[in-house]
């Protein structure tokens, strides 16, 4: 099974350290994506969307990092990372559009800016930052994990651009239990960091 | 069980939708966001992200259109609109991905902005709107449906704002394998519209 990679995209990450916690085998294909290998041939047959992470296994080709999580956990994480139940999936499902929304436009954006000089706005991308960050907190101080009491895919989504988020400016001083929430997924078994990870 | 509604939410449309073409009884208690009801209790401790949809069923609970879809269509809509399999899911979630990224930052922001006065940037709505169309477009071009060759949550998902986007000045005229499919999903048994589809 193969994954077009990018080693400081987060969006790469968050199937990488799925993958680590679930014992699920990767074989890394970086993509060349300052030299513009994602935008070419023949990458960009593989997924017109020229983006990473893409993941190729046994016939199944799948674009975007929240797509790679379902395929990999229901193919081969059992129930734990990603439930069978109609509730359970809900649950988990609404930490997926976060991230595919809120953590992209946040987060994300400011570090892209910053980091790669990407031309986006930074006030637009502070400002959804400071919008849900506080939302992930509340939600931190009362549960462990972010659906099902447990680790899941959706903690797998969230975290890798809360956690490089100061590499664009949006740090984590003001919330104490999405630190702790990053120890704790820092401590599970299996774990495996990136590039800009304290 | 109970829809928290706007009418002139696509988000909320993109639930009433799907419950009308699956056959699923919704009841819909209309929220009133001119008012401020959604950042006011009792609703802001129904959902703390202060946003409609949200759905309330037999305890269960949630917050965000994509999560609603993927819970209502496991819990009563059969393998028809979600499936059951890795492959079959992975290729939904792009779609819903695609909803809660590029469709909601780009077609989606554009109408908020135009339709009611909300302070985004209208030049990166359009951007991401002349981006992620063409795929869409290619992507109608060479298939039927978004996912899995049928009517699926994926189409749910990503038709309103697609089809609602020229309230924002983001029109379809160079989309016709778009136009094409916006013509089969009203076709399909059940349809429902909501203001602004034509």
């Amino acid at each position: 099974m193969k994954l077009y990679d990018l080693e400081l995209s987060g969006n790469c990450y968050k199937v990488r350290l799925f993958a680590a916690l679930a014992g699920i085998d990767l074989e890394l294909e970086p993509v060349d994506l300052p030299g513009g290998a994602h935008k070419r041939s023949p990458f960009i047959e593989l997924n017109p969307w020229g983006q990473v992470p893409v993941l190729a296994d046994d016939g199944v080709v799948l674009r975007d990092s929240q797509a790679i999580l379902v395929y990999l956990a229901r193919q081969y994480g059992g129930n734990q990372w990603w439930p069978d139940g109609a509730a359970q999936q809900g649950e988990v499902m609404q930490w997926l559009s976060t991230a595919a929304n809120e953590i992209h436009a946040g987060p994300n954006a400011a570090r892209l800016i910053d980091k790669f000089g990407y031309p986006l706005d930074k006030e637009r991308a502070l400002a959804v930052s400071a919008k849900v960050l506080p939302l992930v907190e509340k939600h931190l101080s009362e549960h462990q994990w972010l659906a099902l009491g447990r680790p899941t895919i959706a903690d797998c989504a969230v975290f890798p651009y809360v956690a490089t988020g100061w590499e664009g400016g949006v740090t984590l001083e003001r919330y104490p239990a999405i630190r702790a929430w990053i120890d704790r997924i820092k401590s599970l078994p299996g774990y495996i960091g990136m590039p800009g990870i304290k």
